[in-house]
């Protein structure tokens, strides 16, 4: 197979061995696969795969058709439409994924839209939800909110029955938000002026997460996920313990393979449903040809998109 | 009755009308009475009493007889020998409290132990237990362990099963730490480093939660529940995030009466079968006549105290 390889802090589109899948594994055939922040800090060397995963393909998140199958494998066929949630290796024409972290394509949605589905809703799902607790009625703030993570949040959130704000930079992708399912969309101070929250998801990181505590509710909490305006803020537990807040952090790609598994059965439980209903969407910033993964992610660090950046085969 | 009533930010012994139960409270003759923090506070004028709670009155808790109760209770009888958290009011000859936050003293318990039961073992029980998860096999570290909510955790922790760490930062308090059920005893630079934790409960706050947070184990948590040491901190998100980690903080006072009778329910199941068994006990420090109330608070202020402060009648 061909693939995105990293080679010198580059990629470069090479010749490699097909990956072979264990007992328990399925062998994909890409045909779209969405590219993510992780994949770039990966090729500058920042954020090495996770153990069993290739070390030199990135790429976290695809939708393809099954191949072949372990002969543990129980969930899946060979020619199934299948979107997974990968340590690394998406970008690429072939790629193996454990059968717990793959999903079905619902009908009707195509390779582009899968292949940005699994790692941002699979993030927020986890961050709001698994970790957050979020429950209808409640109040939620999205930080970040026109970034993939933010996107799918936002969509999430409004599903479930939860009220939304959502916050991001620039003016010119509030309405989109609004479109969205956000109840109401601002740039980031005044969006913490509607709270109290009962949620904030923060995507953005640094002093935010001191700010947002000052407009939780009781009971309130904050997830943080995205560190881009800093890693480090100065917290008042005086009000942490006043509004008996909690704050946590997540990441989903170091957890052990039981641990994602049932993150992903969460996922195919309560979200892959809502999304074969019509009620989630993958917005798509852009695709780009997969050997051409290079200029993808450098689109991707550009910033200033909204949704999605794919490549495709 | 006669009661420590604040007037001009001073104690005074003086006469007040009895408190009237409502139908859902009891009427209970103060046998003897914690003094906490709160107290000390609330006289400064810095700690407003919660709604409902006598507010020139102080005394979270107490151990007593039962005098009357209201037409709808249905736990007590006049005669019952009970102990109590309250909002306040703990401190006087009289006091009313509701139902849901009585407890029945265990056999064999004298009232000077059982006034100093509740407030401690309850927020001990919340903080590590329903806030923070805690479960046999964690390793537990107990800042500030040498206080009353200290003495009460590590107690707590060992007798559930946790393996417990416990700082301070008395060298001379070591050994009784130990003897209380502590694996290990340790000043606390020296105990951070006997981590991973699990669960960190934090009673000394400040710069101490930072410290913390570099130590715990995946998916420790840090109960933050003391700011004697400051209320500020610089987190490090990044670390919060590759730990996922959670950080919250909880205060039983200002929490609604349905909530504070939720956490009673799990000390009266869960606590309060430990405490008569004899697996648990109530270090106290010394005694003052209910009516020297101010002196029993400079004590408490002073300092360097190895368990409860009690007011007895």
């Amino acid at each position: 197979m061909y693939a995105n390889c990293i080679a010198a802090g580059q990629l470069t589109w090479s010749e490699r061995p097909d990956p072979v899948p264990n007992v328990k594994q399925v062998l994909i055939e890409v045909r779209a696969a969405g590219v993510n922040a992780a994949d770039v800090l990966q090729v500058r060397g920042n954020y090495p795969a996770p153990p069993g995963s290739p070390d030199d393909i990135p790429g976290m998140e695809l939708a393809g058709v099954v191949k072949a199958v372990g002969s543990e494998v129980r969930r899946f066929n060979v020619g199934d439409r299948v979107m997974a949630l990968v340590g690394g290796g998406a970008h690429a024409e072939l790629v193996v994924a454990d059968e717990g972290t793959v999903l079905e394509m619902p009908r009707g949605l195509d390779f582009i839209e899968a292949a940005g589905f699994p790692e941002v809703f699979t993030t927020a799902w986890d961050a709001m939800f698994d970790q957050g607790g979020l429950r209808p009625g409640e109040r939620v703030l999205v930080t970040g909110a026109a970034g993939g993570v933010g996107t799918a949040a936002v969509q999430l959130a409004a599903a479930a029955g939860a009220s939304v704000v959502a916050s991001c930079r620039s003016e010119d992708r509030l309405a989109d938000l609004i479109a969205l399912g956000a109840e109401e969309a601002h740039l980031p101070e005044a969006a913490l002026e509607r709270g109290p929250f009962d949620l904030i998801l923060e995507l953005v990181g640094g002093d935010g997460v001191a700010a947002g505590l000052a407009h939780l509710d009781i009971r309130g909490r904050i997830s943080v996920i995205g560190l881009g305006a800093g890693r480090s803020t100065q917290l008042d537990l005086s009000q942490l313990m006043a509004r008996r807040a909690r704050i946590f952090g997540s990441t989903l790609r170091a957890r052990p393979l039981a641990e994602k598994e049932m993150v992903m059965a969460g996922v195919r439980r309560h979200v892959v449903p809502l999304l074969a209903a019509g009620r989630l969407r993958v917005p798509v910033a852009a695709t780009y040809p997969l050997e051409l993964a290079r200029d993808a992610y450098q689109r991707l660090s550009d910033g200033g998109k909204f949704g999605k950046i794919i490549l495709t085969s």
